[in-house]
């Protein structure tokens, strides 16, 4: 299908909200926005004045989510959510998530108010990455009921509370939990989000169909073994980084192997001196896998041989356990509304795929039916500066997501 | 040898002042005392005080290294210089160059001035652990004439240049170099130090004879991969941290099997994000052996397996160097003023020992003569807070330490 001109100049709208977003950093390197920041409130309001173009009248949720309502064909009717997040990693790039915010906009702003059997709301969540809290989807899981009260205790890498952030940001910390919506009053959930990923790529498709999101799992490892000066002969070392190096090694053979993602991302050891043997080594675990049984299979292989090399070389092993998520399936529903989308878009057969990168999805499952769309992305790169998607690409994924909500409001 | 009660209370106040020195550091969890802090001012005024008791007037010389001087048979000798130094790694113990200007005072207490053929002259240096700056040795290459004025650009991890911290501290950056001795004006340089090793506690001995000092080598190892979303599948993967993990791996086995000591202390990737694969890691490398030339083969062996774990891995390679030693020998005449003195305390056939460890000794080599004196710790246990030594073995360290400067003296 040829691209209009005005197919391409509503997706070149979009990179440009893209770039102007990524002007909001926290950091002189690269791009970094975390949950209740300075930056985040910068954005909520530039998508406020996006959404007001829109003809909507948005709002900020009891938790920091931004959004955005049209009415359907009668006032106060259920609605279908449109949405992602528009926090990041540090380091980031420019697509992961905001995207999805954008086209979410570009769609809304297509459709005359009171035409669909259902509302149409944007929601633009505050953290779907949890860079700055380490918890995960704080925004998505607000708006899904599933809150916890405790979480206004955690601490950033300050030492700044998340209850005190939420106070600087003009949220009131005991009532995050009030952006819950009632279940009744939703339709649904539908998120445009870059593959990160190669396969679409690969396939030499613009588009792909979510059929589901891996379960996940963080977990926090800590070797203990004995900080002594580097003259110490190697039969009394007793080395936390050397067994942590070892376990790194091993949880890549054993995760590759059982074709669960495993990634450690952060390690760090006491007292990080050049000249004395690490007593103390931390590191992360981030395991994915398609089911939640696989992946604690996985953990468990990769546990066991932890502690056999922590054994081997006297150290001592403690777990802590950051986050753990099911699999999450998309809706039957939903998933063929988006197949019915990518279709109007002159892809015949649509590309089905499993999504190992969490998203906001996940969390709102908890509260209604979820499907997803991805979007080719450069080489798969995603989290990283490079983060890059085709002009064309994005204007077929604003129709098909528009499509897909006509097929959904099609079955209503 | 039996010991008296006045070697034995010697020895007790030796131990009460490694406990009061032991309070100043900037550390809640540990002892940590780096150049020019505000500890370093603490210690050299508490051990200003206890030279002042032992009929000294003490000064601090231009690079913060606190001395004391007791003239020889006639005012104006050249001196035999007797200490160590003050300041500590992170999580420290309390005896690593503490015991040795301690023992150095105790022995200047007992020496009535005026009787020897030369001065003897205590120095408690500022900075031997490199900890603050990255640079090591600061205060004894001061002294011997090494001082080199780029330093003053150095950075502390909080941002701080060596020339502002000397300022503070009250010296004047551009002089510090002022520190330098004539090497006419010196007899030689005597320290005393724990052996930071198990070899006197294997052998029964209270006391050993350093030979020689290890030739050191210290590195900066960066690998630089693809910071990317854990998503990535593993065949895009171009992971810093794994590449690090082998690489660490590969140091403890070809290190070893060369018998050259080598320790991994710090480690730290970026973006350092626990669902981030990491993009870079950087390490540092601690090498040691008994000549400089087995040192940088091991290192040759070494870098070799980190290129070719890089290419495997698609990474890139750069190494900094931070510093460099060659070995350094103690000079026969001090071996066998030492080995005189420890036969003093009763043990016929002294121990000699190769120290790994480096030490003040190896700076000030550069400027006069050095030997050394090691006294046994428990479990070889240095640069850890279980850093231990024994009521007897101080007062023994005294009495050889004295009677070298005996032995010394009778043959000037």
């Amino acid at each position: 299908m040829t691209l209009t001109t005005a197919q391409l100049a509503t997706a070149q709208v979009i990179l440009d909200r893209c770039d102007a977003l990524a002007t909001h950093s926290s950091s002189q390197t690269g791009i970094e926005r975390v949950y209740l920041s300075p930056e985040h409130r910068a954005v909520n309001e530039l998508a406020a004045e996006w959404m007001r173009e829109a003809g909507l009248a948005p709002w900020q949720d009891a938790a920091g989510n931004l959004c955005g309502r049209l009415e359907g064909s009668s006032p106060g009717l259920p609605a279908l959510l449109l949405g992602s997040h528009l926090d990041t990693v540090p380091g980031a790039g420019r697509y992961d998530g905001i995207l999805g915010v954008l086209a979410a906009i570009a769609v809304v702003s297509r459709v005359p108010a009171g035409e669909l059997p259902f509302a149409l709301e944007i929601v633009a969540f505050g953290d779907e990455e949890g860079t700055r809290f380490g918890a995960t989807l704080l925004g998505s899981r607000a708006l899904a009921g599933t809150w916890r009260p405790e979480w206004t205790g955690l601490v950033d890498k300050d030492g700044i509370s998340l209850g005190d952030a939420a106070t600087a940001f003009g949220l009131d910390p005991d009532r995050l939990g009030d952006a819950a919506r009632d279940p009744a009053s939703l339709v649904g959930y539908l998120e445009a989000h870059i593959e990160q990923g190669p396969l679409l790529e690969d396939a030499g498709r613009a588009l792909g169909v979510v059929t589901s999101i891996a379960a996940a799992r963080r977990l926090l490892v800590t070797l203990t073994g004995e900080a002594r000066h580097c003259a110490t002969p190697w039969i009394l070392r007793h080395d936390a980084l050397l067994g942590a190096s070892e376990a790194i090694l091993a949880i890549e053979r054993i995760a590759r192997e059982n074709g669960s993602p495993a990634t450690v991302g952060h390690i760090s050891v006491q007292p990080d001196a050049v000249n004395v043997i690490p007593g103390t080594a931390e590191f992360s675990l981030d395991l994915r896998d398609e089911s939640a049984e696989g992946r604690d299979l996985t953990w468990l292989a990769i546990l066991a041989e932890i502690e056999r090399i922590a054994a081997d070389r006297g150290l001592g092993v403690a777990v802590a356990e950051a986050h753990t998520a099911p699999a999450v399936q998309c809706a039957a529903e939903l998933r063929e509304a988006i197949r019915a989308g990518i279709r109007w878009t002159g892809d015949a057969d649509p590309l089905e795929l499993h999504s190992i990168a969490g998203h906001d999805a996940m969390a709102i499952a908890a509260v209604t039916e979820v499907g997803m769309l991805f979007v080719r992305c450069r080489g798969g790169i995603s989290h990283h500066a490079d983060e890059s998607v085709l002009l064309e690409d994005v204007a077929l994924a604003v129709d098909a997501l528009q499509a897909a909500v006509l097929a959904r409001a099609a079955r209503a």
